[in-house]
């Protein structure tokens, strides 16, 4: 069986496993069960004339007395580029804000309050070309670029936040960034979030495209909820979550592009870490399918050089900060993951196992500290 | 099927599971497949008899030019108690001693160069009860009790590494800790590792009994390699596995004691997530059993006083800096967990993914310092 065939993990213990070992198995995996949530017919129809999967999902919080419930509804989407990646570029543009205008009209339908894309979700994601052309046409600017306009278009009509991680161009000094254009549901770019770690393995050759992000850790207060945007390679760095955390974030997503063969095995383990360990709501979310490049490239692995990067095996999921998570989404198709969840839930999960309490951050603080120094001393004990 | 009664993850998906749909789960679930140890039919046939669970799995790295390979054999050892919690303490405690003695011999015929006992291994979980008396008695001193003698009487004769996390009585102040004894394959006693940070949670009222470990984040330098051992709760905070692998871990253990309905989901996730994010190999361990005290307690949940803690889920598994795991063993028997591992590996890793020199460790440094202050500002961004 072909990776690029497998459709889910999930689908795979749910066709096979006796019904009590599955419950036993899902348990283990999963976590708490995460309720199926009841989706509008008419979104359910839309999704399946449109071509895309959509499921839905819900974590739940314990009533208080004090407190009302939280519940918003956030929408993850996945998908595949539209058309060919030699099509003229404002074509393929195109092409995906009218494939993702139609998704978002439907997490619409399902009451969704906040919704994120995919990593550079207008472009293919070329970096492992290493050609700067064409590729950087595809960088837009945060505050009037096109893609701004149309994800501020949706934000409106839909009273959305919209997270919409792009290729960035900085207009005053023509810098190029991968970057989280974070919109309001009244329409206002409230910021941008830079991605802070950028990668050097693979095919992954971003670091001949942008730099390190400059944004730090901001999060973004908005009416449904304290937001944070981790892209991609950031994922594997726990302090970043961490730090997104210590800000205040509520929800982190992480916008991603990558492939089966690198990093599958990690994928359903760092978000899901970072929930756990920050007390928050991680959102995974990967783009799905294969990129044909016209001009061959090489992967730095000896092997011959091709024109596609390997198949981006979707799996977009949540977590929550209770340890539990959703199935994921489609390996193999473009989908709608939304998720009600209840914000309460984050404070009981800390009030329970008081990880912030209980890290002693003043002492890594110091600690730290001493470790980035050139004179650093490991405590290391010998015989 | 009851939680205590699913023997394991591995067992339910090899025994339902065709075999490609199977090859691809575990790919997912597992990472690279971590191929079987052959083990000398001796130690098979001694476990078999002594009624414990052997398994042997083999970590291989690339072969390099410069260096020849780094294998080594780690053992983890999980185990019920012996004795029932009444019986006369100096009686369970040489039971203890006892049936350890005989997993550690059939872990030498396995060619293990270094093992690590759960935690607290010497006594029964009893901090659910919150008596003071008789639990304290089972404290002993690091550099003189008699289990840190027995545990160097095993090194000697075994030329093996031994970490034996006890209940220290620190003699001096007769304060208590929970606390891992390192003792060089010489027999000598390397140092000691004190358990960062103590829960508050459910039944783990362990902050009744000790505070927060004084020891830092020592690494140890054995023959071997470079250890390190972050006990229990520990593992729930990405800063203490980072700290050690910043010192220069390594393979970094970790020995429990949790339970089923606490932490299960987040067990496979959070040893393997640091292995990831600090290019380092983990050992994560857990008990098995349940336990009875004679006195009843409460668990802060509202429920029925109650005699045990619940369901030890065993589970002691191995996780590699690439992502891939060692399956656990058993939930519900002792057992013993052999692992070669070519520490080669790390560094290999660390090449490829290269997290140490993408972490941006000094800007968090300055990040971590301002936000544990009390007129920090969180970078919270409205409209």
């Amino acid at each position: 069986m072909a990776a690029c065939e497998f459709e889910s993990l999930e689908k795979s213990l749910e066709s096979h496993l006796p019904e009590a070992e599955l419950a036993e198995v899902k348990r283990v995996l999963y976590g708490k069960e995460t309720e199926k949530l009841d989706l509008p017919v008419c979104a359910v129809e839309a999704a399946s004339e449109r071509d895309f999967e959509l499921k839905g999902y819900r974590f739940e919080a314990a009533p208080e007395q004090l407190r009302p419930p939280r519940r918003i509804r956030v929408g993850l989407i996945q998908h595949r580029i539209v058309l060919p990646t030699d099509a003229p570029i404002l074509d393929q543009v195109t092409a995906m804000h009218s494939r993702l205008g139609e998704v978002v009209e439907v997490a619409a339908m399902c009451g969704v309050n906040m919704v994120c894309f995919q990593e550079t979700w207008t472009m293919p994601f070329a970096f492992c070309t290493r050609e700067k052309e064409p590729w950087t046409e595809f960088a837009e600017s945060v505050e009037e670029g096109s893609t701004t306009r149309f994800c501020q278009e949706l934000a409106k009509k839909y009273n959305m936040v919209v997270v919409s991680p792009i290729l960035e161009r900085e207009g005053l000094h023509s810098t190029l960034w991968n970057t989280a254009v974070v919109i309001s549901n009244s329409g206002h770019v409230l910021g941008k979030s830079r991605k802070n770690h950028i990668p050097r393995v693979g095919d992954f050759n971003e670091s001949t495209y942008y730099m390190e992000g400059d944004t730090g850790h901001t999060v973004f207060q908005t009416q449904f909820g304290k937001i944070a945007v981790n892209i991609c390679y950031g994922r594997h760095h726990p302090l970043n979550w961490f730090m997104y955390s210590m800000n205040g974030a509520e929800i982190i997503f992480n916008p991603s592009a990558t492939v089966g063969a690198l990093s599958e095995p990690m994928w359903p383990i760092e978000a899901r870490n970072a929930a756990i360990a920050n007390h928050c709501f991680t959102c995974a979310i990967n783009r799905v399918g294969t990129e044909h490049f016209k001009s061959e490239f090489t992967s730095g692995d000896g092997k011959q050089a091709h024109h596609d990067f390997g198949h981006f095996y979707g799996s977009s999921y949540v977590a929550a900060p209770d340890g539990s998570r959703t199935p994921g989404l489609s390996r193999t198709r473009d989908g709608l993951l939304v998720v009600e969840m209840d914000l309460n839930l984050n404070r009981q999960i800390s009030d329970k196992w008081s990880f912030k309490m209980t890290g002693r951050y003043a002492e890594y603080a110091e600690e730290l500290t001493k470790a980035v120094r050139h004179d650093f001393k490991p405590m290391i004990v010998k015989e």
